[in-house]
């Protein structure tokens, strides 16, 4: 059974599985330099919003450590620097500025009694958002999969397994939890271009679970509900607007909307530290865009002309309607978003949940 | 500027542009054996609806050729050998049926003088089979030329270009016309997962032609819709049932289905010999189930764990009510598809078209 974590810190290591080489190699990176971190999300050896958050994380308490200040005060000074660093690694995903968020209002939260005080409780907040995170996804994991029928088969795009998490998964935990707890599943994985990370992540991490899966064309999701059945769809996300609108990997739009024209529900499954709500509406998330060869090369072979221009958004919008539920680690949000995710956030605020 | 046929016959050959080694090399392969034709469509070194008819065509010529038969009967005995094989290569395109009916109507329709009179009739049948497609294809172009406004972002999926046909193409022919009558265009490329035909093929077209062009992942082509605004979306199409439901590569109804969603029009260019009027609707049409290695395997490398299955239906239907128009030779037909497609078919045995 497959139980590693996709980062954790040993011997003031940040070791993290590298998941530019999966499926062919099982790695593991070790990093004792933040630097290092902001190379490995920008490379994405380490992807996935909330495993890049704990990335993050780990990459703060790694510049507290490896810093020279002898004071406080030039610590804050150079966390600050790896913070920024780390905070331009990626656009996208809001658990990076969630994690970093945390990370410095512990920084600055608090008169710290010397230096070492400071780096213990970095490493202790890094530790604590990894564990954390791991302890969120089975919650969600128990809610998201009472939403799964005994016999299923689900569709699922991008990675949202244990490597994009710290562990467990967030849209592939909700499978694995009703798998679990014994129900018949078969899982449509989206092979998810241009990374491949469907073919190369998500069906690696069900092979390692022994659940039954199938990988797909992208293009192929709306012939499999017509043709073959779909019972409903589960993906993950990289930020949450406050009105629903969910971004997550590209062709995630698409999926949502040929469920709607099937009638497959279509559900998103991302932790609280997913939601952003100082954004009204999903128009107004960045989307990064990556390198063009991420597209044009595929095993080193190039795969259209040279001097074909590719375009490659690593990200789409789902707008709000097309959202059947949000799994959270509170429970499922419903329609209407803005009321439902605004109700929770009160309750969170006010400390009730 | 690119002129060359997808497939002729010079010097007693019958010569292809090979598509299998597209775009990093350009290879004209020369078949002086039908056999040799069957194993080209297997293995998509031609493809492409009314390619694969003009090529089905030009086997039976072939056949003809090379046959030792000293008598009508025994040739007839042979081509049908030949017919029954070329007929088994492919399932999904109808034009590949359409053109062997049209060359078996001819072995077995006239009283042959003798064996001489017969290769040169099926030569001559074939040749008249390959012109005629670039004729319809123009024809189409211009019909469909009409449809595109004088500034326009197409969005398209696989290749149904000069490549796909003879010569000039179906839904890229559309393009082609609208180009040459000085329209401002740009062209969204799905790449087109498994096989890559847009990125490989599609590209390679419009590059050859000078038409400005982006490369995208399948996935991507909703969210276009949404940031960035597409004027009208163009394919082709493998095989038209009689209600105007339309068979064509994998991701055409995903792409359908989210131009619905956004408004854009939603066009098929196909020739007449692509519709099948026997079928009542697409999901009556065959589709090709191919080999996992098309998806799992990319440029040589495998991108998905040993042992994890993949699927790989070739084809989907779109059903007629997401088709904006379809685009013939006679003129663009409009919905209900089951009453204007019969009328035209009746005017067509009729003789008034």
């Amino acid at each position: 059974m497959f139980d590693t974590r996709s980062i954790y810190w040993e011997n003031d290591q940040i070791c993290m599985i590298n998941q530019i080489v999966l499926p062919g190699e099982f790695k593991i990176e070790h990093y004792d330099n933040w630097k290092d971190v902001v190379a490995a999300i920008k490379t994405m050896v380490i992807r996935g919003a909330p495993a890049i958050g704990a990335a993050a994380a780990f990459g703060m308490a790694m510049a507290a450590r490896n810093s020279r200040a002898s004071t406080v005060e030039t610590m804050q000074a150079d966390l600050q620097v790896a913070h920024d660093q780390l905070a331009a690694s990626r656009p996208t995903a809001v658990n990076l500025f969630w994690a970093l968020k945390r990370m410095a209002k512990l920084v600055h939260g608090k008169n710290w009694a010397g230096v070492d005080e400071l780096r213990a409780a970095l490493l202790h907040e890094a530790q604590c958002i990894a564990d954390e995170d791991v302890e969120v996804n089975k919650r969600m994991g128990a809610h998201g999969a009472a939403l799964v029928p005994q016999k299923a088969t689900i569709n699922t795009h991008c990675n949202a397994g244990s490597l994009a998490t710290v562990f467990w998964g967030t849209a592939l935990g909700v499978v694995r939890s009703a798998w679990e707890q014994g129900k018949d599943i078969h899982v449509f994985v989206d092979e998810t271009r241009p990374r491949l990370q469907g073919a190369r992540l998500t069906a690696w991490e069900l092979k390692q679970l022994g659940i039954p899966h199938t990988v797909f064309s992208d293009g192929a999701s709306g012939h499999n509900m017509r043709r073959r059945g779909v019972d409903l769809c589960v993906v993950g996300s990289d930020r949450i607007a406050a009105n629903g609108d969910v971004a997550n990997k590209i062709g995630t739009y698409n999926l949502a909307v040929v469920a709607k024209e099937n009638g497959v529900p279509f559900y998103v499954a991302a932790p609280w530290s997913t939601v952003d709500m100082s954004l009204m509406h999903g128009d107004l998330i960045p989307i990064e865009a990556r390198g063009e060869d991420e597209g044009a090369v595929i095993e080193g072979g190039r795969v259209m002309p040279e001097g074909s221009p590719a375009g490659n958004p690593a990200f789409d919008v789902t707008p709000n309607y097309l959202v059947t539920g949000i799994v959270t680690e509170y429970g499922v949000l419903r329609q209407p978003y803005a009321v439902s995710l605004r109700k929770l956030a009160d309750q969170i605020e006010a400390g009730e949940r």
